[in-house]
């Protein structure tokens, strides 16, 4: 029951019967209900509140606005911490703020007996503005004069960088005889997490410290930015992180526990319960960033890349939140996927609006980068006339590359192997030829794409994970992790890596799926594909000073020496002729109530890593087009995914399928809307597109298991590599079948007819 | 803000203003509520059950009978566990008995969605018995031809055991010249420990446990005693402790958690509350046992002790609970607090009946055996005309004693200092001289008495303690304990240990108050006054170790020798100069977020203890006695303890209060009565007179602080200790008011008027 078997989740039945208890079970029976009053501008500065109305609504227990709360900026995103002054992220929001920047803006809090009366307080709330011009469109911010968020910043610019390798330009090498240019604008839209669970937390007061409970990723962060937004020692904050109900992100974000941190304080420690709505959730929590992206590529005609230059604008919304991150990440997947002889030029600029805050969403800015490299590509190809698939096998990434920018070296590599399998599978060489030629109302195509991910975020920042693990009496074990269980099913995972390395039998691993900052091992926790690659190597870490305890007491027990023995099937075993000496239990027994030396076996270690690898994959699909109507259906689509060594291949092919959906609907139909005053359009799940288990293919998932030599078990990350390829696969797939370049996502049937039209594949008027 | 500083409970703000959150509070708002059917008779069989009616009752989920629970026998008692068979506990109890051996013993659950369906659905349950003849008095149990309480014994006798000084009778002793020979019968009643929380436990399951949450003193044998009772691995329970409102002792008994943590199972996981009421708590738990006790003692006429005889008869009630440990702590008090020249002989027996189970009660056995020692030794003064202080100094425990049957040894004594104070604040000399024309309706007396015990149960038993120690962010700690805050204080002095040895301040120590088997550093917990001197000792050990670290950590950022550096004020500080050199924030930020050796501090270890050592003290009481109503008025009391050193003298004090007022109890007023057939007649707080405020005198207290080698910070026991004295003390008082012996109590008026007829200070016909 180790690594590589498909056992059940550890959750499922928890998670299947109802049993499992998420932040909103578990809030007390008397808990107060927070409800935050919104802005109704985008942009301007609260003049005054009348709370005269609000506050006569029965229930109600306290009214708190801007002008309540600390004047202490502290920042939101979900990153560990830098003790170094200038790697650490932008502090720009307050618990409540007085200068909105976004519509839905948080100005105030309502806290009362129940939701009802909190709602109707928070709807009579009557605010006075001064109300500035209003910016959707980057264009606009960035226009001469436009009023900026921040003054601070010179322009509505958080951040701009450039990135080029030395003694190399692109014009120079592009000079080079019979070179030929390609050049594509690939822009993205905003879209959203939709995880099931909206952001809920509940915060009471005790043992003098402010508990927070909350359905977050990184409940060690939460504590850390409570403790910012508060101004308080972070050991006086204490998080508890229960089952979630998905995040994706979105909950890598330390949004409303600092608030709630500060509620339950100001009412002597009541406890108070602050629950987004779907509609809130959309608009006003975080979204995946809208990105322009311009590439401009130099290929010689046998297929070789010599020069590459991308410009990258990704609309930040109202508040830095992760900053400039992920727009870098979308512009350092540029330069690592494929290799270029000569040279990179790279420029990335994250520019401030008024729409809602992007911030980390599954794939942290790659599914953008992606979308526009591997549509780009394909141009390429296109243009010198080579087959998609042999022009990427010429110059995709090679085992030995360390990325220029960041310095992640690539440790193993299957993508060859990838590409093989899905080529196979999709018939590709049959189908392309089947498909070649473009006529009729229904037309087909296969496409792919290729991507890789890095598997931490070592070594830009800190990779650091604790572990502990705790023997009880019948020889079974608690693993105490820091690193979070956000549905993905890591703590299955962990099970696993616990009894192999353990040399205990799975159903003897008990993985603590409820992290508390007060006790559990410190870990920044779940993003960044990093847990079971970082925070496993701890496991494994940590397992093994264990097995050496608990190997030094069987020893003493048996009077055998130690490197004699071994842990396996819960026995200790005698490593040379097999034989069992001794079971855990019997162990166990002994070391609890020996009564001349009792001891409680337990282990606890950190490990800290600088190192890091890339997981890598393609996609390929086939779809049917309806031109009159732009409706793309996907007849056929496969990951194959390199993730080094799978730990429960049951639950990688699921993680695969989920990622894969997002995918699709990031490619198809998925896009918040806002009007010319930032205001949302369609915050909600009826009006914006999520695919549903209708619209969704079947999907078929293969992998190519590589043994990269820095993961615990030779595994690499999974978590948002199936995220990235499904919308490029697609236009590309599109682009054969009609040999129209949509660039632009969502390719839904409003922009396929538009770029129909365009093309001339169909009317104008909408006939043929 | 270290050892010695009466600082502030760490829970008092918590507990004062009503924000501290017991099991009750915990409950999920769904919970199910379980209620006990109980047995209309003390002695039977059931034959069968009807439960037609009961069933019928809205809100009934389903009825429970012992025909339906495993058939397996279980010990309840909490002793930490042994390896060797023969010292495990008694098992004698299934989660529902069909063999009643009380009155209201458990036959049946009736599980509802309230506590009104299940409580009418349990009175409607009709069961049918087999009766069989009820014994309350040891008597009558041990005669012949009695019914027997479990086949399996010959008679309704759990254990007789006997002790004897080798070489040595007591019938040679006394043989000797001029000796005196004083005997005296001494009995003691059944009273209650009236905590203010009732037992109270709620179970469901999680995460592939059975998870309770108990307001117990000992989580992690609940844990044990569950997954024995139900068969199950131990691994697979789960024990949470919140605050509790209070034990005594009898939270340190498994009672309901077993049948709880299996009703939840049969029921899918849903949570099940099970509360008893103050009724079932008085007489459906745990009791102290009432004890006959036979003193003989041989003494020659200088005062000088030469042999000593004790018989001890203990009625242990229906279950054998605690076993005989209980009865045996008693007779070893007979030969620690004195020493006998030549010949102790003893005789212990633990004897079934049908009354209220006895258990651990504070005090474990010694409030009986002191009152029966402390009388004895009075009338042993009195028959050799000494002052009975004179004699106690002759006579009792010096230091480099060593119990003969335990072999507990004696590292410390302050015994004599103790006797010393009290004398001089109770005014001694002068009031004995004032008192001792004993005449009129009104008189008065000065009495007393004094004790020791133990400090924890090694060697008899095993001793084992763990800590886990956790660094913030901020240089503060949580402290994990194993042993549990019970309302003692124990958290505090934890707090204050931990920063004496951190040497950081006590702000910055966050004692976990909330017991988890599942990540809690094991420990038996709280009970025999073992918390503050070997689990203290574990923290005190892990401190160091946690310390070691720190410093290790400190040496490296500040080049500089671990040895030269020590915590000091929260920060790291320079041995020699005493300059800081880095403050503990600094440090652990620099730990926590290293981008190049990030490490999580964190200790923990095991202390395991074959040592143990001896508190004292005395108590000196004034009384008033109203003849002719037989109303005893303390006057004035004192107790001065020789505890070692005092961790905090303001909680120390505080918890010699309790203890007095628990003894006032035992000496004066308190019994639980049972009708001839064991019914209980008084178990309410109305009826049972626990003393109130308006009883209860003030209570002064002074402290002899003696150095203990043992100790971790010098301290010993003072859990227990100040629950001994107060009724022998008071009832010398009233021995040389009146010059009647009251050998039995309580010393209510209606036992007193009986006595002073008897004597003829009062006429029979309540004439004077």
């Amino acid at each position: 029951m180790g690594i590589g078997v498909s056992m059940k989740r550890v959750d499922a039945y928890e998670k299947v019967t109802g049993r499992a208890k998420y932040t909103d079970d578990l809030a007390p029976k008397d808990a107060l209900v927070a409800v935050v009053v919104r802005s109704t501008i985008a942009n301007g500065l609260i003049k005054s509140f009348d709370m005269s109305e609000a506050e006569k609504v029965p229930g109600v227990v306290k009214i708190f606005t801007c002008f309540d709360v600390p004047q202490i900026k502290f920042p939101t995103p979900g990153h560990p911490w830098s003790t170094d002054i200038s790697h650490q992220d932008v502090s720009d929001r307050m618990l409540l703020n007085r200068r909105v920047r976004i519509y839905g803006d948080d100005i105030a809090a309502v806290v009362a007996q129940d939701r009802i009366a909190a709602d109707k307080a928070a709807r009579l709330v009557k605010v006075e503005y001064e109300e500035y011009p209003v910016y959707t469109r980057m264009e606009d911010s960035m226009a001469d004069g436009a009023v900026l968020n921040f003054e601070e910043y010179k322009e509505n610019i958080l951040k701009k960088t450039c990135f080029k390798n030395e003694g190399a330009s692109f014009d120079d090498a592009a000079k080079e005889d019979g070179i030929v240019v390609v050049e594509g604008l690939y822009d993205t839209q905003t879209v959203q997490h939709c995880h099931i669970e909206p952001p809920v937390s509940f915060a009471y007061m005790a043992n003098g410290k402010i508990v927070v409970v909350s359905s977050t990723q990184i409940p060690h962060i939460v504590r850390r930015v409570c403790g910012q937004a508060l101004g308080i020692p972070w050991g006086k904050v204490r998080v508890i992180k229960p089952y979630i109900g998905g995040g994706f992100g979105n909950k890598q974000e330390v949004l409303y526990e600092p608030l709630n941190a500060w509620l339950t304080s100001q009412l002597g420690g009541r406890a108070v319960k602050l629950e987004l709505t779907r509609e809130e959730t959309f608009a006003f929590t975080r979204v995946r960033h809208a990105m322009q992206i311009s590439l401009k590529t130099a290929v010689r005609k046998d297929g070789q890349l010599v020069a590459r230059k991308c410009t990258l604008y990704s609309n930040q919304g109202g508040y830095a939140s992760h900053g400039h991150a992920i727009v870098m990440n979308a512009t350092s997947i540029q330069r690592m996927l494929y290799h270029d002889e000569k040279a990179i030029e790279q420029e990335a600029c994250t520019v401030f609006t008024n729409i809602s805050t992007g911030g980390a969403m599954r794939g942290y800015g790659i599914p953008q980068g992606i979308f526009a490299l591997e549509s780009h590509m394909d141009d390429v190809a296109l243009k010198i006339g080579m087959d998609p698939i042999e022009f990427r096998k010429k110059n995709h990434m090679q085992n030995g590359f360390k990325d220029p920018g960041t310095g992640i070296p690539c440790h193993s590599i299957g993508l060859a192997e990838c590409i093989e399998k899905g080529k196979k599978y999709i018939k590709w060489d049959e189908k392309r030829k089947a498909y070649a030629n473009r006529t009729g109302d229904i037309r087909y195509g296969v496409g792919m794409a290729i991507f890789c991910y890095k598997s931490c975020v070592a070594p830009i920042a800190l990779e650091t994970a604790s572990c502990r693990i705790v023997l009880n009496q019948d020889g079974s074990v608690q693993v105490q992790m820091g690193a979070t269980e956000i549905g993905q099913g890591i703590d299955t995972a962990y099970t696993q890596m616990a009894a192999e390395t353990l040399g205990i039998s799975a159903d003897n691993v008990y993985v603590i799926s409820t992290q508390d900052t007060d006790v559990t091992p410190f870990d920044p926790a779940a993003y960044a594909s990093r847990q079971a690659y970082i925070s496993g190597t701890a496991l494994k870490q940590t397992a093994e000073i264990f097995v050496e305890k608990v190997l030094a007491f069987a020893s003493k027990m048996l009077d055998k020496p130690c490197d004699t023995l071994l842990i396996k099937n819960n026995s200790i075993v005698d490593k040379n002729s097999g034989d069992i000496l001794l079971s855990m239990e019997n162990l166990a027994m002994e070391a609890f109530y020996s009564l001349t030396d009792s001891v409680h076996i337990t282990a606890e270690s950190t490990y800290h890593s600088t190192d890091n690898t890339y997981s890598f994959g393609a996609c390929f699909v086939e779809i049917e087009i309806d031109i009159p109507v732009g409706k793309i259906k996907v007849l056929d689509i496969i990951n194959v995914h390199d993730s080094g060594v799978l730990i429960n291949p049951a639950l990688a092919e699921a993680q695969v399928h989920g990622g894969m959906s997002m995918s699709l609907g990031f490619g198809l139909s998925e896009q918040l809307l806002f009007d010319g005053k930032a205001r949302p359009l369609n915050n909600n799940l009826l009006d914006y597109k999520l695919p549903t288990s209708v619209d969704t293919p079947e999907l078929a998932v293969d992998f190519v298991e590589t043994v990269d030599p820095t993961g615990p078990y030779g595994n690499k990350a999974l978590g948002e590599t199936p995220a990235l390829p499904s919308a490029p696969a697609i236009r590309n797939a599109l682009l054969y079948a009609t040999g129209v370049a949509v660039n632009s996502l969502p390719m839904n049937p409003q922009k396929l007819v538009e770029h129909f039209k365009a093309a001339g594949i169909i009317c104008k008027d909408g006939g043929k």
